[in-house]
């Protein structure tokens, strides 16, 4: 069985190295937090976003059982607010969209703020570096985030960023799609 | 930038190892066919299909030149033809699909014969084993041999195999899309 969460780690191994950042714009339950604090190593930083203190309170419980904490920088706010955090380029980014599972789903992202979080997730990112997005279309608000965070994507300057959407084609109901954005080695 | 040829490598690389048996369904310049034959290790076995003479010897030319023709066997016929070649479980195919680069863009691969070979490297797949096919809608057959196959592999079942696509969003014109079929590892 292919994961689409899977997918999205497997794309960002490949660009993380030892003292890199990396950022979790939406930390959940903290499992993309928890890669990313392995991935960059032990000279990296994580800096992990989400606005619900439950979100960051199992975060921190899922890094402290792995000894990670140490790499990981926590922050109680939108992830629109990214820029006021991230104070040097960063390699990756991850968004797993949509509400927190066990959680309260009335609370999940909106296009508005995630589409602005992107913007800035694109201005931080490094030349080389990328941006996964999982996206759910299955409860109300996601299908139009979806859309929006899609057609966005679909503007990108194609010499600066190249965009791959990933689906998977033969799954029932509504299953998860992927967005990798990549900023070009080479930017103006 | 993003290479989707790349990407369907970056998959098959996931799966082979030394020793495994894989099958290239179209040769064509033979640049698939290197990278499989490099792929399967010393003990590993390659079967290149293309039913254009020039297209198998421009590959036996490449993997000569690379020291390992000694792992590849050329079958010069169509790849709807597989069963009767490949004699043990395959672990990964791979399909490029429409014409030869350089050659006669008249000669294209075409929905029935690739629809059969899909099914018979369904059938020939080890558990766990993968394909991918990249799809060109660019060419007059190739939007129709594209729809074909996208519809065919979305009613796989689900619980034998995971189909993924992967397409480009923010590329002009009708850039390639890639279908990865894997093989369930428990199958019924």
């Amino acid at each position: 069985m292919i994961r689409i969460t899977e997918l999205a780690r497997e794309r960002v191994e490949r660009v993380l190295g030892n003292g890199d950042l990396a950022v979790d714009a939406t930390a959940g339950k903290g499992r993309d937090t928890l890669f990313l604090a392995r991935a960059v190593g032990p000279a990296g930083r994580v800096i992990a976003f989400d606005i619900q203190r439950q979100a960051l309170a199992e975060t921190a419980s899922l890094l402290k059982q792995n000894n990670l904490a140490h790499r990981v920088s926590l922050v109680c706010g939108g992830h629109e607010t990214m820029a006021a955090h991230v104070d040097a380029p960063v390699a990756a980014v991850m968004f797993n969209l949509g509400y927190l599972p066990g959680g309260d789903h009335g609370i999940v992202t909106r296009p508005e703020t995630t589409r602005r979080a992107l913007a800035s997730s694109l201005e931080l990112l490094r030349p080389g570096g990328l941006i996964t997005l999982v996206l759910y279309s299955g409860h109300p608000q996601g299908d139009q985030e979806k859309k929006a965070i899609v057609n966005y994507c679909r503007e990108l300057d194609g010499a600066l960023y190249s965009v791959v959407q990933v689906r998977l084609l033969n799954r029932r109901g509504a299953p998860p799609e992927l967005l990798v954005v990549k900023k070009s080695k080479n930017q103006p």
